[in-house]
């Protein structure tokens, strides 16, 4: 048994990783911590009847596990994953501060500046299927965010054949359940708000995750500059879907648009190409650590990809658990399906 | 037209104020207060296209107006009513701080001293269908909580004609839109913790407006010591539905049931007594401000009776606006129909 | 008063249409039929205390009423649309049957022959904000489906400015509440199918609106051939958001794109074009007879829409009444606001 | 490994069985029917990724299996668990067909005749923590309602210790999720109707759970009689939460009350008892198997209890799995935590 603990595990990305690691075949939660609610139990604060202590940050043991979770805040993530490799502790870091390789990037998006750039260079970004090779010897992962996964995953065979127009948008409209905007209270996410409503935020390229999803297009050869994103707020708990509108350098067949997605991720146990002729929604993947993706070709030159996560799954705690299985040589679906 | 102001603008009972009194024939809106969110207008805070200035409080014009709706929380509406009465000016209260005629009764539910015992023996308790004739010379008026209207207005016709059993207890399970816990964000009414949930919450003799009910149910002969009452907060905006369950002292045939409530309520505008194979569910007064009440005998000594009304409608701003077209003369159900 | 009929009342569109005609100020409700329901009252199939009888069609009496609302299927309303226009009765159709002016069109789509390809030359397309002369003088007016409503008024400032690129694609991501799906039951709309999910369906060029808006789109001098549409069904009763992405022949400031659109729309009663610095929201119109629109320009060539409307209000009933309005020289919007 | 089949898949109560034995350490799935869906795959009518096949009831190897789960409807089960018992198959029924031992009042219930009043002997009602031992050599079990089991596991610590008042009525007052009522489309589950309601129906002794709730609560030595039922619909997919008045016919304190529960209750592995100050929630026992009770004292001779299930999980194919576990003499909670 690995041994792990948590930070941050109060909200709901944490209590998804809780809930994912106390159900785990080779995980040990030696603790879980949490500012807001230490010195109670996650039984006082979920409805659920774990007597798991919380602990405030200050006492966790670093010294009993072998990796970390860290599921705080952005900005609060930092000095915790520092702190963690200074003690030579592996870390699979859910939030936002290790992503961007740009120490700059990362002041101009956070408004905080970086205190560790040095540790850029260390971080792993974890889409898994994409980097697993950089993964399996990652000590400091960088766990994707939930937009990025889902518009990510869309576009990879894509980009990984060179057949998107790179004068043309990449647009993608973006709709999540309400558990991506956190547990802290706020009207947005009051339900008299979200009920019965749905709502764009921070649409175009103005959303944090789009300098995220521009590095990684870069990294393949596309043109991040055309990404076009639109998030939208919907009225459900969990889950995720991205209508992605693509251009193509080259007449590409129905049949041969569907087969490059079936070959490229014919052998990953998480991410789940749907028939020809099906849409992917958000029930294909709620509940669930997997990604299902739809095809639907409008001409030879333009495809409609729809991508469906749990946000709080492949979008979150999912994909992390999917990292550490990887990092420490365990079977990647161990877990999670 | 008959001038008047709302305190307490932007508040989910207050917009549904100023709603019903824009739309009003005979009410002219002259101020609209609101100390959060002053200096703003309205359609900074709602998506309306209403260019509604809020003022603070302490630049209410009281001198212009000939009456105010009072929709503060609990507490902060003492002062405000007071200094209205001060001007002379006819209110209608929507809180709870001058239902209780009892100065002891409201230090111990609400935790605060009373601050004008003498305006209590002046307030009428706005339960429109029983007061009326109070509620027409009313210069303060008390309009009742949301729980209260279902329930009262459901026993009502079996208390006035002495039927239920003084020794039986009388159960009021309710179930309550979000809407009725406030616009305040709080983890309770975080979407995520509404959506796919169901939960009871001061069940038993606990909730405040268990006094209020008793107050009403003894002054009309009944044993409000019997009463049990249970709220559950429901994943639905707006709405409530109230089950009552009452034991009787003697045997009523299914016909007479329902013609005691028929023939109770047969002239009122903004009560619907359904006829007698139907159910009232809360799509029956959804966004209406009446109450619909449907009689369903278990027995020829037991009932069961459903009663429906939208929280914010009967239950809040449209009884408060019946109330007030009762108190200036006008036709009860202007504006509200 | 003008004395008007509707066919199709029990459905979700007739119904609403009902609604209005009872509360607008110079129409009188003659007769609403339903094949389903005939011999009912509306209070027995919605919760509501209106006695109003519904007719089979046969019974219809055309020959009191000056015009008629039919809100049938499309196929079922081709008939009585006739039988109307041979009483001499004007008629605003609220199905697809005369909306299309080429009876070929009409037969691939709907895989119905046309029944009166001659009517169709008789027919005014009412979407009211564009073609408010012709609507004057109609006779049969087609009114428009819910999503070419929202997606062609997000549209038209720039169409009528010769703005659109016609080379470039014109991509609408439509998201509609499930009333638009009609009231009869079915998996698809399945509370537990609906609920918790968020599903895509004749993505691409597919869906029956798909020529509805070209050729919309091409009358008014754009590429109709360039659009893609996608509609997604979303867990709300009511409204329709339409996310439409599009390029620009010319650099465009975002001062000018936002004053293109208040300028086209300043006189219009029935179009909110937001402030710049807002997002359109399925709550900025639900349960009103408006459209919202924002404008987010993303670079100097390309532009972000959001649409809103309810999908019964203004993308049915409330246009259908708009349009019945202007047929009849009455303010615009009476009994809409 | 224990071979067994399931009849009736495509429901939401088969298809949760499904799911249930495709995770089961010791259950093989070695067929699954359904006579809409017969020849497709379970893939085609749920969004998961399992090629499981749908056979026709007819082609259902009973030979190859030691047990088969029954989930279709009342009356079309009961031929199927006739032949399935001819087999010398251990059946576990999830419909109603052999709950009530009395042949006579399931006609009157059912409005059929029951075609093996035989079977009845021999059939086992499966609450499983009431009828433990009996359920142990069971060759036909019939799985308890979902009302039942949230409204039965309430009282049973009660009825056991003798302190209910046999002259006082019982009042459920119960809230369930809409799986409950089947997956076959009807205008009462559609998505509009559902949403932003809440509905009573069949409340009294009208619904055909209360003969099964009285059957046992006479067999525990309680009045049955006395029992008034009020099950509601609300809008959540999954869950049910009953909240039950009862009367004692002794004093008893808070703590003493507490402690009958968690006593009777201390060995349950699917019996959750909440600490005093706790109530009971939908999201208490959301997506388990399990029974989450609070109890609320109002005095010493009144209680509120208040118990949740998963209409799915413990109330229908967690507890069939229940019961599969102790008849086969498997740990009780395998597959099911």
């Amino acid at each position: 048994m690995i041994r792990v603990g948590v930070f941050g595990a109060s909200g709901y990305a944490g209590f998804e990783t809780v809930q994912l690691l106390k159900n785990h075949p080779a995980a040990e939660l030696v603790f879980a911590t949490s500012e807001s609610s230490a010195g109670q139990s996650l039984s006082d604060i979920y409805p659920v009847p774990w007597n798991i202590p919380l602990a405030p940050v200050a006492e966790a043991t670093l010294e009993q596990v072998e990796a970390v979770f860290c599921c705080l805040p952005h900005g609060a993530s930092m000095p915790t994953v520092i702190s963690a490799r200074k003690a030579g502790v592996r870390v699979i870091d859910l939030s936002a501060d290790f992503r961007l390789a740009d120490a700059e990037l990362y002041r101009h998006w956070y408004q905080v500046p970086h205190e560790s750039p040095a540790l850029l260079n260390e971080a792993v970004y974890g889409l898994t299927e994409v980097n697993r090779d950089q993964v399996r010897a990652a000590t400091l992962l960088a766990n994707p965010g939930c937009y990025p996964t889902s518009v990510l995953l869309a576009l990879y065979p894509l980009l990984k054949a060179g057949l998107l127009d790179p004068a043309a948008p990449i647009i993608a409209d973006s709709k999540s359940g309400v558990s991506g905007a956190g547990r802290k209270p706020a009207l947005k996410t009051h339900f008299v708000e979200i009920n019965e409503n749905l709502a764009p935020y921070n649409i175009g390229r103005s959303h944090r995750h789009v300098p995220e999803m521009v590095q990684t297009i870069d990294r393949l050869g596309g043109s991040g500059e055309r990404l076009i994103f639109s998030p939208h707020l919907a009225p459900v708990s969990r889950g995720m879907l991205s209508t992605v509108y693509v251009s193509l350098v080259q007449d590409v067949t129905p049949e041969a648009a569907h087969r490059l997605f079936t070959g490229t991720y014919a052998r990953e146990p998480l991410v789940w190409v749907l028939p020809s002729d099906h849409l992917a929604t958000i029930g294909h993947t709620r509940r669930t650590n997997r990604c299902a993706i739809s095809i639907t070709p409008v001409n030879p030159r333009q495809l409609i990809l729809v991508s469906s996560i749990d946000n709080l799954g492949k979008g979150a705690a999912g994909q992390a658990v999917q990292n550490f299985n990887v990092m420490f040589g365990l079977e990647e679906s161990a877990g999670l399906v």
